[in-house]
């Protein structure tokens, strides 16, 4: 079957258009917070749910004080003390006031409170020089969350602002979508895992590492499941073995011309789909996307920059999407290049192959440090790029699209991008 | 003894000169994301540790090619292929190259590389229409991590970067700073936990759950100790048992002047030294911040919005230096206001009180939703900036610090601010 290599953004977007969503379950609320809520959840109750002081200070009626000025201080008596957690308790009568802490109730007859430093007072009295409107420095029931109002939207992810919000409704659960579970798998008989001893040209096995990083950077669960050797037998059944306890699989390595397809074999043999198989961008352009049962399995290219590339454009809004959130996708920026970038790793290599001009029209993700200056994003191109440089992920928060047709990067060129 | 109160960095600054740092300890590399490298780690080998090919091509001497042109190709015997792991094997001779893949070792003899794509091939030969530089496409030894370079500083947060660059090492454990343990306790008899009745003015606990979050944010363990009534005492009692096993406590409420000072008291009772009572910013005037045998005991106020500026502005920086994090503090940007912000919450109070005149010199923290328009970081206010309105807090991803002689903040303003 053959498989035309689409740029990232249609890439993933066909694979999003397939996805499913894993089912919710529900979880105290506290072991909510990172999780993906499931359903909207609306305001039961109003916020406050009574009339309350923003301030230290007093409540008073503003008819007692209609006159005050500085030439004509208003004296009123204090004659009792209302603190958060109060009943309101009894009204306020004529030339009355009320000691008054923040979030107290108001109580019945008053209509105003001032604070404590635009006030002269004692133990009994409380003296204003200035009047105030009826309804002034109250917060009204509800002003704050009204019933009924959302309170986090299907697909959020339960941050400091949405705990507080539930939490501020006495809600001891809510509904979140499962926690996804990736597996990783690496492929590769030249990898060696930490204490193994290095020979030859082996190397010691990095993507596993960065991937199941990645993954819980996304609030995910990830397992390794450890190396399938260079085989297309092996690779499935461990391929196989994946699939029965976890919600995804991620492999990296044999995906490239050179593993001769040992990856795809394996989707194959088991009965995956693949979608998308190879993507027109640079690095990650060998990457195969497909599924299970529902259940997403991505294998990556085993270059470690690759196969970063290849999660952060492509698998990362895949499994956020599965994941049930419903901000998947980067948010396409304008970024001001602040370095002129020639294309390292590809050195002047030969012009006029057979496939060199296919490939050369392929968007280029630029990676890079981000800086903010004067208020605009800026992206300094780390100064190697090429696929296996492990060194230039160092610092490098931000990713750049080059268009295909768009030649030499240079400082003070804006393109867009996205915060990694 | 009185407490002078200083502007937000002026404060923060004077904890953490005083702030120590939690021990180190080791972890399985597969334990160490998201951990705060403790001690400078260098490479002990170089990446890569041979000459390899970046890409899938052929190996061949360069010297045989010295005259190829595309009216005069050159034709080259395809002796073996050389994979990723395999040893590099015997030298090629003239006029013969070696089928390479991506990551495998330059044989002896070849001194260049060509991709698949610029040549023309079949089984046993290879044919090229154009030179290659003696050198080119080929990554020598050392040429991405080179032996002794710096791979993770002391006080990195290890990231996907770090995790790759620590990895590829071949290192199965590493040292990082002990993760922080953090009690949380609640004061105020207003509070009630979910499942409870609502009843009167009591509100639920909200702080509890927004303050947890932001210390798992930062990387810390987060343990809620449950509440403390009113009272020196009973405040006093749980702070002594949360520093028994924690690193650090964080306690809500009792510090505004209608509190009575109770947590000072409470923090005074247990031998606790205060170093901060009080900062000039709004919200978060109310705070007091002190240390127990070096261990940072941190009460902020109780309203929710005041609560959680405190501990972005001056508790976040102290627990992530006493965390071992060289980068504590956030980085101030410019920010560009997008709306006019006229100061919710303070309906035109009283003009000319006691302290009415310091209180408005203090810098006010603006919080607001994020976006990058063109590039230039944006700050939208929320709608209402009072101390107590959590909804204000949904979308608020950056802060703006106005200065206290700033006047009415108008839309285009640029103001200093950063991202939390």
């Amino acid at each position: 079957m053959h498989f035309e290599k689409r740029p990232f953004r249609e890439s993933r977007d066909l694979l999003l258009q397939k996805v499913s969503r894993v089912p919710a379950e529900t979880v105290p609320l506290d072991e909510a917070y990172g999780r993906v809520v499931a359903g909207d959840i609306t305001a039961g109750m109003m916020i406050p749910h009574y009339d309350r002081s923003p301030y230290d200070g007093y409540a008073l009626r503003s008819c007692d004080i209609r006159g005050a000025a500085p030439e004509n201080p208003v004296t009123l008596t204090v004659v009792r003390e209302i603190r958060p957690g109060d009943p309101a308790g009894r009204g306020l009568r004529e030339g009355e006031a009320a000691k008054i802490l923040t979030g107290a109730p108001i109580p019945e007859g008053a209509d105003a409170t001032v604070k404590y430093e635009d006030t002269v007072f004692s133990g009994e009295t409380v003296t204003l020089s200035a009047p105030l409107a009826a309804g002034q420095n109250i917060i009204r029931a509800g002003e704050d969350v009204k019933k009924g109002d959302l309170l986090a939207a299907d697909g959020t992810v339960a941050d400091t602002a949405v705990m507080g919000l539930l939490s501020s409704q006495g809600l001891s659960e809510i509904a979140v979508y499962k926690k996804l579970r990736v597996a990783v798998i690496s492929t590769g008989d030249e990898l060696l895992e930490a204490g193994e001893e290095l020979s030859g040209s082996k190397i010691y096995n990095s993507n596993r590492y960065t991937l199941t990083a990645e993954l819980l950077k996304n609030g995910f669960a990830a397992d390794y499941l450890g190396r399938a050797g260079d085989d297309t037998d092996g690779i499935a059944d461990l391929l196989s073995r994946a699939l029965q306890d976890h919600d995804a699989v991620i492999l990296t390595g044999g995906v490239s011309a050179g593993d001769y397809d040992l990856v795809p074999d394996a989707f194959r043999k088991i009965g995956a789909e693949i979608v998308i198989h190879g993507v027109k961008m640079k690095p990650g352009m060998a990457g195969v996307y497909g599924f299970y049962q529902g259940k997403p399995c991505i294998a990556l290219s085993g270059n470690p920059v690759s196969a970063l590339t290849g999660f952060y454009c492509i698998a990362a809004p895949l499994l956020r999407k599965y994941a049930g959130m419903s901000r998947y996708n980067p948010e396409i920026i304008r970024v001001k290049i602040t370095r002129d970038f020639t294309k390292g790793g590809q050195k002047g290599g030969q012009k006029g192959g057979q496939k060199g001009g296919q490939n050369r029209m392929a968007e280029r993700i630029l990676r890079g440090a981000m800086s903010i200056e004067n208020g605009t994003v800026c992206l300094t191109p780390s100064r190697e790029q090429g696929n296996v440089v492990i060194s230039s992920l160092s610092g490098a928060r931000i990713l750049a699209i080059v268009p295909g047709d768009h030649g030499p990067v240079k400082a003070g060129d804006v393109l867009d991008g996205f915060i990694i």
